[in-house]
């Protein structure tokens, strides 16, 4: 990992409805723009326009539906304070409002995250795969808060083609010891990379990212600590 | 932040020692890789060159000695299991071990984090602005854990010429409703693109992250959220 690496904003998606087919949609945008992946690329895309393709949009008019859908949503409550539940979703993530979002939705509705999420990132490479003729990872973002920092990044909650977690454990640092650090959660690190040209209300819903040289088939799902060896649930 | 951004690494770094001027070492290695910043551009860096630099070595030829050292560095402590010690820093931040760190060290030694990493990250800008003729914005970073989610990623310690966090209260979403999403950690996400390149046992201290366009004088420790509004402390 130590050429230059690329981040390039694919812009200019449409709306996106239930029923579309996102990856054949965002192979057209890559198309339009120019863009000529590589092999082990990395597309990255918010959760915002998979869930919305999948139908994963609930109505919501007021706050009282809101925070409804948020209870269904939600597989366990850790805390609440005001209007923000944090909480354990389907998928063992913990975020806030089990991950339901009514910024960036019609008025009236709400958006769910995918029922499953490294399922979703699977597909739209399938889709990808067939469009563009090679084998690119699909990396599915979502935007979390986090204990002790203030400020909202980007994390990785589906993918495919790529390991989750790169494991440094058994390799020599620069002075041939064995490193400590263990375990980088590279689909966290490069789902934050992709935010930083995502602007959140320019319809830049996915990014490109060349340069990266991972192999594997990891699931976003193993980047969930189990709450048996988690110090803060 | 809708065009492309660049993340460049910054290698062949020699081994830095107390009172070396990383500034300077730093310009060279981007000199003689025909790297051309540009204004705004990032300059992102591990700390472990930093505190190397600031002399922030101690001497911990065995366990008990380097458990110690971690007891000196720990403002307040919130959690132990076995050897992990989940400390507040004297800055405020929350990671293991209060940043003491023994990978990548001389045999026998222990770095810890600088004592002001924003005073570090101003002081390198400073030095760079001299020797490019440009101003560069610098983040300082350190390798975290973070609770629920398994592997570590880069966070941002010390910065220099840019906001810590970009505050989208009040702008539009994409359907033209006020976003609900309203700080996104800039930083954190660019010390985490930074991570993708720097290696870590390739002597990549550094890399150049292109195409930003933040302006702001933040500082590393607005990242902290404070104590009493934090649910999981």
């Amino acid at each position: 990992m130590t050429g230059p690496i690329t981040v390039i904003p694919i812009d200019g998606v449409p709306e996106i409805q239930p029923g579309d087919d996102l990856g054949a949609i965002l192979a057209d945008r890559m198309e339009a723009r120019g863009l000529e992946p590589a092999p082990g690329d990395v597309l990255v895309v918010t959760h915002k326009v998979v869930s919305k393709a999948e139908g994963r949009i609930r109505p919501a008019p007021d706050d009282a539906a809101y925070r409804a859908v948020v209870e269904e949503e939600a597989r366990a409550v850790l805390r609440r304070r005001g209007d923000l539940t944090i909480a354990v979703t389907r998928h063992g993530f913990i975020c806030a409002n089990a991950g339901v979002d009514r910024s960036n939705t019609d008025e009236g509705s709400v958006v769910l995250l995918p029922i499953d999420p490294d399922r979703s990132a699977h597909r739209l490479r399938t889709t990808l795969r067939q469009r563009l003729g090679m084998d690119l990872a699909v990396v599915v973002t979502d935007t979390f808060g986090r204990p002790w920092r203030r400020g909202l990044v980007d994390v990785a909650i589906g993918i495919s083609g790529l390991p989750a977690v790169v494991d440094l454990r058994g390799t020599l640092d620069g002075n041939g010891r064995t490193l400590e650090v263990t375990e980088i959660a590279v689909v966290d690190e490069i789902a934050a990379a992709a935010d930083l040209v995502m602007g959140k209300a320019a319809r830049v819903p996915a990014a490109l990212v060349s340069g990266m040289d991972l192999t594997g088939e990891g699931r976003a799902t193993d980047l969930v600590r189990p709450a048996g060896e988690d110090l803060f649930r």
